[in-house]
């Protein structure tokens, strides 16, 4: 048994300690295999279980409906930026003969890269927002958004910006989004963290290594009707093809094992999901304490207003990335010393942010929030 | 300390004992950070030294000269098959500002899957040669092969075909490559196995899972000169581009972190590396033992010729995959389940193929061979 760590970083994140005992155990010796998770084949019996016991548990854990398939896929959040494009702009193709456009909402610095990269692609890009005038602290409700354009194939939201620490507070209404236009959400710093209404979107895509699993593996959650591409009329259509192994249709066929899946960081993520599922109350559970941790947080910032700044509006806090900075460098550097000194680490902001950010993911715990809410209090007495 | 496992599975395939029992120990606390090697960012300073690492050791390892780049992805070899279409030709479109053709030596099921998504993909393929009517078990001399066009952007070979047991004795011979014409080997299994003259080749690919490390991570050698794409050059020229997370010159670029390294995974390939480069005595040693193991599994089955059948051509024997087929369906399946009786397992052969296979990597050790030899006589004795 390791010592809790009180470890608050972005991502890759921290995992439950028991889920990282058994995966140590597993690793070695698998279910009665004579070898370990790592080692057997993607396609023998046992591998073939925890992707279905994976899938399953999700299913369970977010209520996917029958109309949505669940798989796994190499890679994060920045080949999710290509792969969306490339799978739906391809459907898009499919169905209509021709090339769709693609609305994205800037909302942070995360959205911003993936709509460079649909341009990149060759994709005709609609920015229907652009919070970047107030720093992506703030978003705009949808009434204040461009519209989307009837031709538009997909609609990309990040329904939570890790680096800046913003949070939809809703997804886009329905009347926003036009007829025949999906809705995408990139939720990797956000899912299993609280229920989530999975039928609005044709796309729910998660890398595992925030707040899930380990780096290696991303669920993507995706209609049914969505994923065929024909890639004959996708190339004719000007629209460039998504590679083999990360062809929706084909992984689909394939039950997530065309190419190898990398099964031990699979195996850790089934881990997660079954103990959220089975001894932590489901999402439902985890939303419970993930908003005691944040309002505890939150509330010890706001009580020195003066010391810590929030920059995020409160009706976009995201919960898990909380976000905030000292009135000076030295200060700034003081905090992370002295927390350091008191086991609380990970706190650094993004580098392209600055300041601190204090990640509060699923696994971590409420006593170590309680420790960083001590410490946060201390210190601002100490130095304000 | 597990059992020692005698499991020959294709890949995933066994590692070594230590390897698996220092990772599962880092996996819980890494480097006194207070968290797992999995839990920590792939931009801190540890991660960091991971990647490093690696890489020195994999140029000690292979002696890779400075004229080449060495880096990690995600994917495996059939992701393989699709960044190698974009990048190199990609690259020839920047330098030369058209398409160029793409050849592709069909030796095994490996290549024939490359050669035709790189068709799918666009390119227009040259296959020059394709051993199908001898079931992939021998592979004739260059002379023989088409020439290869001028125009030619890569001539791409599959070292070793893991399906079918077969591995070049020798790369084709310069003189068979046009100027300007890239050389491209998949060495999935078996690098590391044996020393290989990197020089000779523009890019080297080998998915971790067989004989180094978990699936989940691929290591790429390549020419430093063919890194650059231009993408309005690509993309003029009728070159669908990478996904960016997998466009290589931006990969380097930032030291193969640019999305989320899987850095786990990096790690346990690390370990491999280092204990084959500090106790094994480098890829010299292993390709020593590897003979050994190699020799004494075939000459047990040339030992009953009319029992054991090996299909593949002695010159183009993969070390590595030893494929043999019995006289009878009932026969193998009596093979297997003795087999297993005696705790040797992973002997199936591919469901495309067949038969036996026994993969024989660098982490079986020649005890085990010595076990499977000792089976293989005593199966023929009591059943021919």
């Amino acid at each position: 048994m390791r010592p809790e760590p009180n470890y608050f970083g972005a991502g890759p994140a921290v995992l439950p300690t028991p889920v990282l005992e058994q995966a140590a155990r597993d690793l070695l010796e698998y279910a009665g295999q004579g070898v370990g998770i790592g080692e057997i084949s993607h396609r023998s019996k046992p591998a073939i279980q925890v992707i279905d016991d994976t899938k399953q548990a999700l299913k369970e854990l977010l209520k996917i409906p029958d109309t949505h398939e669940v798989f796994f896929m190499q890679g994060g959040g920045t080949l999710g930026f290509s792969l969306i494009a490339y799978n739906l702009a391809g459907h898009y193709a499919t169905v209509n003969g021709r090339k769709g456009r693609a609305a994205y909402a800037v909302t942070g610095s995360w959205l911003k890269k993936a709509a460079e990269e649909a341009s990149r692609l060759g994709l005709d890009v609609d920015v229907v927002v652009d919070t970047k005038a107030n720093k992506y602290t703030d978003i705009p409700e949808t009434s204040e958004w461009k519209p989307v354009a009837d031709d538009t194939a997909y609609l990309y939201i990040c329904d939570n910006e890790t680096v800046n620490g913003n949070e939809f507070p809703a997804p886009p209404p329905a009347e926003y989004v036009p007829e025949g236009c999906v809705l995408v959400a990139d939720t990797s710093s956000n899912i299993l963290l609280k229920p989530m209404d999975i039928s609005r979107f044709g796309v729910v895509m998660a890398g595992a290594q925030k707040n899930i699993g380990l780096a290696g593996l991303t669920i993507y959650i995706v209609r049914k009707d969505l994923l065929p591409v024909d890639d004959a009329k996708a190339r004719a259509a000007g629209v460039p093809l998504a590679p083999i192994a990360f062809k929706w249709d084909t992984v689909v066929a394939n039950n997530s094992a065309y190419n190898t899946i990398p099964i031990f960081t699979c195996h850790v993520l089934n881990l997660v999901a079954q103990r959220v599922l089975h001894e932590q109350g489901g999402v439902e559970g985890m939303e419970k304490v993930n908003q005691q941790k944040a309002e505890r947080l939150y509330a010890a910032l706001d009580a020195f207003p003066g010391f810590y700044t929030v920059p995020v509006a409160k009706r976009v806090r995201l919960n898990m990335n909380v976000v905030f900075t000292l009135p000076s460098p030295e200060l700034e550097e003081k905090f992370l010393k002295e927390a350091g000194e008191h086991q609380l680490s990970g706190l650094k902001g993004h580098r392209s942010v600055g300041g601190m950010r204090a990640s509060i993911y699923n696994a971590v715990t409420l006593a170590s929030v309680d420790k960083l809410v001590a410490f946060v209090r201390e210190f601002a007495e100490n130095n304000q």
